[in-house]
């Protein structure tokens, strides 16, 4: 059983995008816009057309089982309106996620955005979050730490603004994933230095704040193989016994995927993080989507990589399995 | 010979510091405050005093030569105050360097700070680099990509607004270290997730602008072994070849430094950049001070990294001398 624990629905059919074009339209023209949740034209064939293509054909060709699967995070877009806009959007690309979860639910498990309206409170994030893990069946949830989209001007994760999301993460026995969604700051690209750098950055508010000793079961998943974490182990390793940061505390708390598109990076993921905080994940089909020449393959066909790094059996199954199955207590595998 | 192309001076005596906060206090006070540059109260005994312990002494017992030295990053501190404020602070900096080098050398070459104020003209900075390069022997400069101090709200390398100082380096011939300074947003933690953040953004804007093209002479080093990028090479490369960035371009205009502080990224970082564009670096006495107790040696002491790589002998006499000389052609080595 080999889970992938990093997918997003970059596929959606064209009545999704539609549905927000619309909508970020009625939002620029007046700001202060409402509008209605309505509904989206989307058909379960149309569901079925857009991953049957993509990434149920990969799963099969590249020898995965189970995605956990979250709307596109590029297209999350927390930056853009006003906290109706961000609810609106979020309610029905979680709904979507879910009925693609119903349509293959062999293939798929659920994991939902959040509406995160900057200047809002979390509340509205954490009532999201119940409805979809309670009402819905979702096993874990993805927090945008930025979600001014590449201007940094909101809470950093140690503020006690998060509180009360943390706290409900905990009571669900829920993880997040830490990730951002475009950035709108032309100084950054979305899946290159803004993704990267989110990534370093949650890990470092985690190690310099310790706050995570308020939450004992509080469990992210740094994506993008940890931005540029492993690759600095030994500074950060070095930094957190110059100012008395607990690193073991902070990193019991983080799971790094495998979202890393060549040989001598996992090679190094591997080498330096703990094999029980590595999570499985291809981020396909997303912001790769070539082949290398150098090896004939997709880049982002990850478990090629892991199969050929040096691991014991042991240690794959930790990564690809059994792993992911301790971060979502709530994953059901398909019997 | 080998030559560290990373090195501030971050032991400086106690009279930098009291000018320093004079001056911070009074435009704390006043932000229209203009000030006087004045004298700072340094002697030469003091510099010496603060770099025999320090920067000399790590010389001796880790076996560099030579260390191409530039003022304080961290407190470059572009984001306070007004244009005079970081004019005559960058000018006494830059001037302090000066006499380092002149006391020294045999063991330090120079490399300066630039004013750098936001929201006003890049003409300053082009007319201190000049003073520092025609008037005083400067070999180099260092770049704040985000003068902000963490808040990216300036113009990105590839805008136009950069254009006189890139035609000025390439000009004078002498390459720019791209290093921002200290956070002023406390999303962002000075020498961990801002440093390697930006490091990471300046590689991604110099590839997916190509503004290069344009200066077929400019040279930059980007500093903490190129931030994320080395461990994500392949997801850049994929990146790359999916939108036509010419990424065999864009690295042949970047040298990456060795401040990586741990066996495993050294590693990384050798097998997959090529070694041409690889500059032995320490950043000390620097970002990480004490003593890796898994290996019972100083986090920053890079060279034994370098040594214990899989390197020829030809590739560790590149990455030691040979690639620093060819970036700074102004350097002149001591007989």
């Amino acid at each position: 059983m080999i889970i992938d624990c990093h997918g997003h629905y970059t596929t959606t059919p064209p009545g999704v995008g539609r549905w927000r074009d619309a909508q970020v339209a009625a939002v620029t023209a007046d700001p202060a816009h409402v509008g209605v949740k309505g509904a989206m034209a989307v058909t379960d064939d149309e569901i079925r057309q857009s991953l049957e293509g993509a990434q149920l054909k990969l799963q099969r060709a590249r020898g995965s089982d189970l995605t956990i699967f979250s709307p596109r995070a590029s297209w999350m877009g927390h930056h853009i309106g006003n906290e109706h806009t961000s609810r609106f959007w979020t309610e029905h690309q979680n709904e979507l996620i879910r009925r693609v979860c119903d349509l293959y639910p062999a293939n798929f498990a659920p994991v939902c955005q959040l509406p995160q309206s900057p200047g809002t409170p979390i509340q509205g994030s954490v009532a999201e979050l119940e409805r979809c893990v309670n009402e819905m069946g979702f096993i874990g949830a993805n927090v945008n730490p930025d979600p001014t989209g590449g201007f940094w001007t909101g809470a950093p994760l140690w503020d006690r603004y998060w509180w009360p999301l943390w706290e409900k993460l905990c009571e669900l026995d829920v993880p997040a994933m830490i990730h951002v969604s475009a950035a709108c700051n032309e100084q950054f690209h979305t899946t290159g230095s803004h993704y990267l750098g989110a990534d370093t950055t949650a890990v470092t508010q985690v190690l310099t704040s310790g706050f995570t000793r308020d939450f004992p079961n509080l469990r992210f998943i740094i994506p993008h193989g940890g931005g540029a974490v492993p690759y600095h182990w030994g500074r950060f390793r070095g930094m957190a016994l110059d100012n008395s940061w607990d690193f073991d505390e902070a990193v019991s708390h983080l799971w790094f995927d495998t979202c890393v598109y060549h040989q001598a990076g996992i090679d190094l993921l591997v080498r330096v993080v703990p094999t029980s905080q590595i999570l499985f994940g291809s981020e396909m089909v997303g912001a790769v989507r070539g082949i290398d020449p150098e090896t004939g393959h997709h880049f982002d066909d990850t478990k090629r990589y892991i199969d050929a790094a040096p691991l014991t059996d042991a240690q794959r199954q930790a990564i690809f399995t059994d792993n992911v199955q301790r971060v979502f207590p709530r994953l059901q595998l398909p019997s």
